[in-house]
């Protein structure tokens, strides 16, 4: 019989709450000879506060022997800012090499855009996850005084961008529109940026059926927002994806449906399935924040474990509470997540 | 009497004729007794194809003897990416210590907008012009091969900071809505973002009259969809100012109406002016080009020396046009220059 040893990590804020969801709606969805593990993990602001770790050597190896992870939100303003981000979330990316971040961008239909026009968006972002400006490569001579220098190092290689490519090729060629772009900074970031470019072009002689383009990250804003349409898959470094994920996320509804999956396709480590959005401290606890997001995560943490039909019907059952959602008949996160169950019910 | 000894690059595609009518406007505008004196500089692609040159040290020279330099645009495609914008536009910025990238976003009345519901947008980014990633700092080992490893490298100075930052507290000063956001991603980038961060709040501290805020790139990028009104001054570097500059563009009419500057505060070199849209090759020679984001351009050439009157004279002039534009009844880039010089005669 098959099971899932799924580790969890609510973390702060909202993280608790949503997860919560994203565990009934999964649980719902899954067939009944599916056994499902779950361990919770308590690591977060409140466990740093009280004893000072981010993430335990002890930790990091016991999430290793499970299927996947389920994350909530990490962060809170009472603890410094880059603490939590790269010392637990970032960690986790680096070890159990995620280099592949995805982040699939949909403006589902009666959901609320900024755009004037609501085009028809329908892509997918391939953000490198474990290089360029994240690797904490950098320093500060210095510090503190008027002679202060502080870099940050973007370091890439060969290895890792061809590995980030090649995937985002498999996942254009299996598309119907079958379009690739790269978004960097090349006339600027000459050195990185030609690497990208030309691993990029002989990557792509071995995918004619692909489409390719390419774009500045600059110019790939305005598209973002004037003509989201003309995009199928992005192909970017990770600081790159982590601004225009954002920004994909407030054209296509709002963070509130973000979801990504932080993905090692070796199999090697577990993969991490988070909603986009952070931890939300205002609004923590009060049963208003959305799960469509985490709801979503799970749908990729599906797919990526060989259950596709069930990816399927979450994704449809999101699909088609969204279509319901009407602003004068709010929900709780609570009533959400069993709408969202009873949909996906077998 | 006073004069003005202007350097002129026009530069690549559309970069000709949008000068052409950036300088009938300043022409017209001029009260006659200030001499205007102009010198166009032959750089840009073709000068390269004739001559293998981006910016011989004799031009740099020559262009130091100028009041200001009025540049149309840069780049082809028949040029590999990063020579021109290394060797000439960046030479420049850096050459003449332009610290201060000054980028105006109005969305004024009658222009289109990607955004539904016409958010009142008008603030100023202040984008760092001589530091961050763009200093050309980084490399590549091993180059072309599978072994291959490119750096990039984001320098930051205290000195540096501190200038851009005080600029932008003293511009948030004097307008009404005093406000100042400070954008970087210190979560991740911590050396060079929490320097930025407590010089922000250091030199914040003589500044009481201004309300300040910080965001994370990523999630500017989101208001800037969302809630554009929500921002007064942005201070931010230069590869951060780069993306959201063109973001805001295109929330606030595209950039065939946005206007910088490239500003030596200290008046030790003559600041730069262009409009922030590119070369545009497709539509070169057509009489297609919007001259508008260059006309703007003028406006803070003539506000930066020192005619504060007739600058306002330029911006009303451009609202009233862009008030009377309708889709059918488009003009040429020629026209749109002449009507402007018509409306700012004095
Ligand atoms: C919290 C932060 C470190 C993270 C990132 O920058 O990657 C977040 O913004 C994201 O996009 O997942
Ligand atoms: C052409 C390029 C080097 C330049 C930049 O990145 O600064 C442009 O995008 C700009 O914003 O002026």
């Amino acid at each position: 019989s098959r099971s899932i040893n799924l580790a969890v990590i609510p973390g702060d804020g909202i993280g608790q709450e949503v997860v919560a969801q994203g565990l009934k709606v999964l649980d719902s969805v899954l067939p009944q000879d599916v056994k499902l593990e779950t361990k919770e993990y308590d690591l977060g602001a409140q466990r740093w506060h009280r004893t000072g770790e981010t993430l335990p050597d002890a930790e990091l190896d016991a999430l290793k022997s499970h299927d996947a992870i389920l994350l909530g939100a990490i962060g809170d303003p009472s603890v410094p800012s880059g603490v939590l981000e790269r010392g637990l979330l970032l960690k986790l990316r680096f070890a159990f090499d995620h280099y592949i971040n995805l982040r699939p961008s949909k403006l589902f239909p009666n959901t609320a855009t900024p755009l004037a026009g609501r085009p028809d968006i329908d892509f997918v972002v391939v953000r490198e996850g474990t290089e360029g400006p994240y690797t904490g490569n950098g320093g500060s001579l210095r510090t503190g005084t008027p002679a202060e220098v502080a870099t940050e190092v973007s370091v890439n290689t060969a290895y890792g961008v061809e590995r980030v490519v090649r995937d985002a090729f498999e996942r254009a060629k299996a598309r119907p529109r079958k379009k690739l772009t790269l978004v960097h900074k090349n006339n600027v970031l000459v050195y990185a940026g030609h690497m990208w470019k030309k691993i990029f072009d002989t990557v792509g002689r071995e995918y004619p059926e692909v489409t390719t383009d390419y774009l500045h990250v600059d110019a790939a804003t305005i598209f973002f927002v004037t003509q989201p349409e003309r995009f199928d898959v992005i192909v970017t470094d990770n600081l790159f994806g982590d601004i225009l994920t954002d920004l994909a996320a407030a054209v296509t509804g709002g963070i509130g449906l973000a979801a990504s999956g932080n993905v090692n396709p070796t199999g090697e480590f577990p993969s991490m399935f988070e909603p986009v959005h952070g931890s939300a401290p205002d609004i923590a606890g009060q049963g208003k924040a959305d799960p469509t997001a985490t709801v979503l995560s799970v749908a990729l943490l599906l797919r990526h474990l060989g259950y596709e039909a069930e990816a399927a019907r979450v994704e449809t059952a999101v699909a088609a509470d969204l279509a319901e959602r009407t602003a004068d008949r709010p929900r709780t996160t609570d009533q959400i997540g069993d709408a969202l169950a009873v949909r996906v019910a077998s």
